[in-house]
């Protein structure tokens, strides 16, 4: 038990395009949130300070507990533990705000992980999905895991609703890259999913199913060839890529390029793609052209698809 | 090339409750179709004879060959192939009509193996699904391979309309068996699937995915537990089970037996289930106990995950 530590989450692709609210990718390279946990007399969890990519003091997040995913977070697993006193956290925002890499969940992940290393019989790393689960819901207004259990885990997670809490770490093929280009636009995530039309027809999500069960099928026999005929979405993307200004631009440029698959990192403005390794950079440089040819400035990731999950750092 | 060849293709498990449309399971122990195929002066495909179950002139189905599966997938077949002259099929059905079994599948797939065996330059295995399908078709009115890739190829087969031709066969866990219980009732599979549901909701499409997905993920990973937690249907089978008068009598007999998983295979009346390999025969047993209280005759069968697909007969 110390008395203060520092955790690191990653950002992550949400949906990862085939697998709406079930499949998240953890993204190595830096981007990510840092939560910084002390005991405090004051009982329960409490905010002290939360700063943005700048430094600054964060202009738009609340350090009121109950209106920020780190706390509610944090604070599920201090109930849950029945850990006595408090907690204070300090959240350093690395990953932009409703930019579809899942700034909500590295908050609540970054904050479970920092606490519970103060406790005194911490948690087994999969204990705490639960927990920054609580956080993301705040957030999200859903029970998803798509960006928790990525950030939490690494790599790329299984994780539909209904074998919650339980996810499945899924292997990845060898020499396959994520690209991520996050655009200077905002998405808000609650709002995208109230737009989500409510019926759909059995064909439509049939054609998903299909593209899904062969994707992870795909992924566990490392095969890219069926990850590039199966990395899709005809169900969502159609009715979200209308409120990025630039993702078909980017999408075709990163097919131009050689992308196994692009579609909308949750529920944008970010973009993604896989590819194989060797196309990563190429891939980024693309995209990102592509988003600049539309005035609209950008920033880019490559990650390979095992990056690390949420960890503490000394 | 030889001048009258014998093939076999056995019964098969549709849908699997939990891959509707898209995942089948072939079934060893005897239960299949066999097709004779002689070269004939008569040009293109013609059906000699339809034999039943009991040795006996089949009292429905026709030897017109533009409505029998097995002729109208050898035709198929044949003209792909460019081959001249013709052939002539005797039909021996093994599988009931209308039992769930993929009965029409099984005639299909071993006229295509029969008749690949007579021409000049065969196909590879694989080549002929396409041609089994044309048959199939006829059948069921779609284009749904979930009975013709199991039986053709063998094992547990992923084959969603959006990957075809191409099919996955998933490696499956060692120590699991399917039972498989035919009750003497009957269900057409057209008329079953025009009275399903057009419209649904993404919440209800979302939960079968998510187990299609993790159950996927379960076979490849041989993690039975997992089976056991994704093997359901939530959409198609609350639609069909009212069809088969002891459908809930006998699937809560399985799951008391300790069953993974049971529901209908295909549109029914049989129903399987799968279990670990040691309560094969008594889950067989403790189905058709259920089925004989109501006073419906069936028929069991217990079969390995990885039976055999179709094959020549010397």
């Amino acid at each position: 038990m110390s008395d203060t530590v520092t955790a690191f989450a990653p950002a992550s692709i949400g949906n990862l395009g085939v697998g709406f609210d079930m499949l998240g990718l953890a993204l190595s390279g830096g981007a990510g949130d840092r939560v910084i946990a002390a005991r405090s007399d004051t009982p329960g969890i409490s905010i002290e300070e939360v700063r943005g990519l700048d430094g600054e003091i964060h202009p738009y997040l609340s350090t009121d507990p109950r209106e920020n995913t780190a706390s509610i977070a944090a604070q599920s697993l201090w109930d849950a533990a029945g850990a006595t006193g408090g907690a204070s956290l300090k959240v350093h925002k690395g990953v932009p705000l409703q930019s579809g890499m899942g700034s909500s969940a590295a908050s609540a992940v970054a904050a479970v992980v920092a606490v519970n290393a103060l406790l005194d019989e911490p948690l087994e790393t999969a204990g705490l999905l639960p927990h920054a689960l609580a956080g993301e819901q705040y957030a999200s207004g859903g029970l998803h895991a798509d960006n928790v259990a990525p950030s939490l885990l690494g790599g790329l997670v299984l994780c539909p609703t209904v074998l919650l809490p339980e996810v499945v770490r899924l292997p990845v093929p060898a020499g396959v890259s994520a690209v991520l280009v996050h655009p200077e636009l905002q998405v808000n995530t609650a709002h995208a999913r109230r737009g989500l039309a409510r019926g759909y027809s059995m064909e439509q999500w049939l054609q998903q199913q299909g593209y899904l069960a062969g994707f992870v099928a795909a992924c566990m026999a490392g095969d890219i060839d069926l990850i590039g005929r199966t990395l899709r979405d005809v169900v969502i993307e159609p009715q979200r890529a209308g409120a990025v200004s630039c993702f078909e631009n980017v999408k075709e440029a990163a097919m131009r390029a050689g992308a196994l698959g692009c579609s909308l990192s949750g529920s944008g403005p970010s973009i993604f793609a896989l590819c194989e390794e060797r196309k990563g950079l190429n891939m980024a440089s693309a995209m990102e052209q592509a988003c600049l040819a539309l005035g609209i400035e950008c920033q880019s990731w490559v990650s390979p698809l095992d990056a690390e999950g949420a960890r503490l750092e000394t």
